[in-house]
């Protein structure tokens, strides 16, 4: 037995990924998987909640994310990766979790309230939407993740969690399952090249770490700035101006990118001198990326062995935690 | 494979069973084992949605609800006999159901708001309690349940698994799932003995299977007749008189019992009587199960191995049907 403690992150397979999620959350987790026992979730169940009309994507997206993770350096042999679906003790201990909470205190979710209206389900919220947190503390639960890296808007999920866990270990006078630390990521949102506050997929908006040089090239030289820096002498603004903090999160020099800022704010420096800067430092990091992505997109079956893999560690993790779920309900009947 | 059509009922495991289960559907099921290939579900997730404070009662129940099957003469070689929580095929199609329903659809399904109502959950109503109509779709579905014998207060059950297989079927241009037949059971509920319209455990007004002759002679006698009936010579109803219902339900003498309602009704015939012809009706029913059931008793090891059999038939089952769901779906990934 390892003695590191267990984080879970994921992603809910539903496109590529972009630099979004390498700045959100790839790139912490290409470190921590050194620290941690690190399982990383490709949650198609959680997926399907709102994408139960097109599995398609789900499908496709499994491969791609897959691809994406391996590129960026998540290495299989440091982190499980798996397939939620594929992991039976999950919606099993949802429905011991879902027990445990009332019908109001799901429905009054913050995070789910704010989802549904972006959303815009109206009155036909899919059920399944509805009680995702509690599949979300049966994953969490599931892999006695210690740590769960969310993002703010998140912290109602594992707030919930660690209520359904001290209502479990309290009813069923256990200490199986353990409440997670909460631990929310440092690292700012990226916007997106339209200068949004998140680049999304849905947004269109997202550079992808698979994008082609050509694809990177495009968008770049379509982003955002500061809509008044009309002429090169203006002075020009870096505070929401997504080019600066592309360059912030990706230029290594850093004493380049803070004379740049002085410069583009006192006037004389053109955006596109700045966007030329920044395609090269976007090209530097996503060039080794694309490189290992297309290596790795020759040999499918090799990429489904390695989720397949993990899928079974995974497997055998969960099953273990339900078999002392089981027991602490007194429900092991063999 | 059979060419029998498949036939799913079962019991929550929160008691022993008692005459009114056997009139029920014990004495149903006893005979369709003959005629469809029957599985016979301890509905232990269920019985969780509303007990999940007392798990202890769910587990002694599987044992004595197996002994009251096997007592009245379900048989395992031609009914498969199996425990719900045992099968994760059907926590896995829950997940999937809900996301066909919408959180209003579930809100509405009058069985729920009666049960809730009865419950008396007020505004704590579990929310597993209220996703298990989604949960019993899984189970009619993952067992391609041609029939399904339910009481009327159960139709809106089995219209909305009807509902979710078409949605399923149309969504994902599929023919795997089955939508079950209505099949309203015929029979009369037995009333309880203090005359109240159900016998019910809740009600503590039932006679059990495995109640002693001692506590079945104790019941009789206490039993509700018709309270104008006064004097020996005074007439009698025999409409909601419970001894005559019974009789009506147990006695195989029918002409007997069609003599005494008639002198029960002109007056002249006795309570006491009656009583003690029930009495006998009962126990002769009644003896040969509860031999039955001290046999099977005696061997504890060999009711949990006939379940645990059942369950392993039970979870290919279901696990075929999920292979095929998954594929209909497109998230077959391997």
């Amino acid at each position: 037995m390892s003695h590191r403690k267990n984080i879970l992150t994921g992603d809910r397979p539903t496109g590529r990924l972009h630099l979004g999620h390498y700045v959100g959350s790839l790139a912490a987790r290409v470190k921590l998987q050194d620290q941690y026992r690190q399982f990383v979730m490709l949650a198609d169940l959680q997926a399907l909640t709102d994408h139960a009309h097109e599995p398609q994507k789900i499908r496709e997206s499994i491969r791609e994310v897959m691809l994406d993770y391996l590129a960026v350096g998540i290495d299989p042999k440091k982190t499980t990766i798996f397939i939620q679906s594929l992991v039976p003790a999950l919606p099993e201990l949802t429905m011991y979790f879902l027990n445990l909470i009332t019908w109001n205190r799901l429905k009054h979710n913050p995070t789910v309230k704010l989802e549904i209206q972006q959303k815009g389900f109206g009155e036909e919220v899919p059920a399944g939407f509805m009680v995702y947190p509690a599949s979300q503390a049966a994953d969490i639960a599931a892999f006695k993740a210690h740590v769960v890296p969310v993002g703010d808007d998140q912290l109602p999920m594992i707030e919930l969690c660690c209520e359904i866990v001290r209502k479990f270990n309290r009813l069923y006078k256990t200490d199986v399952l353990i409440e997670p630390e909460i631990y929310t990521s440092q690292v700012a949102r990226l916007p997106g090249i339209d200068g949004k506050a998140k680049m999304s997929k849905s947004l269109n908006n997202a550079i992808y770490l698979s994008d082609t040089a050509d694809e990177v090239m495009k968008k770049v030289k379509s982003m955002y700035t500061d809509p008044n820096h009309l002429r090169v002498e203006d002075p020009g603004k870096v505070e929401g101006n997504p080019v600066f903090t592309y360059l912030d999160a990706f230029a290594p020099d850093k004493a380049k990118v803070e004379e740049m800022k002085a410069h583009y704010q006192r006037g004389g420096l053109g955006d596109s001198v700045v966007k030329k800067y920044l395609l090269e430092v976007l090209q530097a990091f996503l060039e080794p990326i694309r490189a290992r992505r297309t290596e790795f997109a020759k040999d499918s079956k090799h990429v489904m062995d390695v989720v397949m893999q993990g899928t079974h560690v995974a497997r055998e993790f969960a099953h273990g935690t339900l078999l002392e779920v089981r027991k602490a309900m007194g429900i092991d009947y063999v």
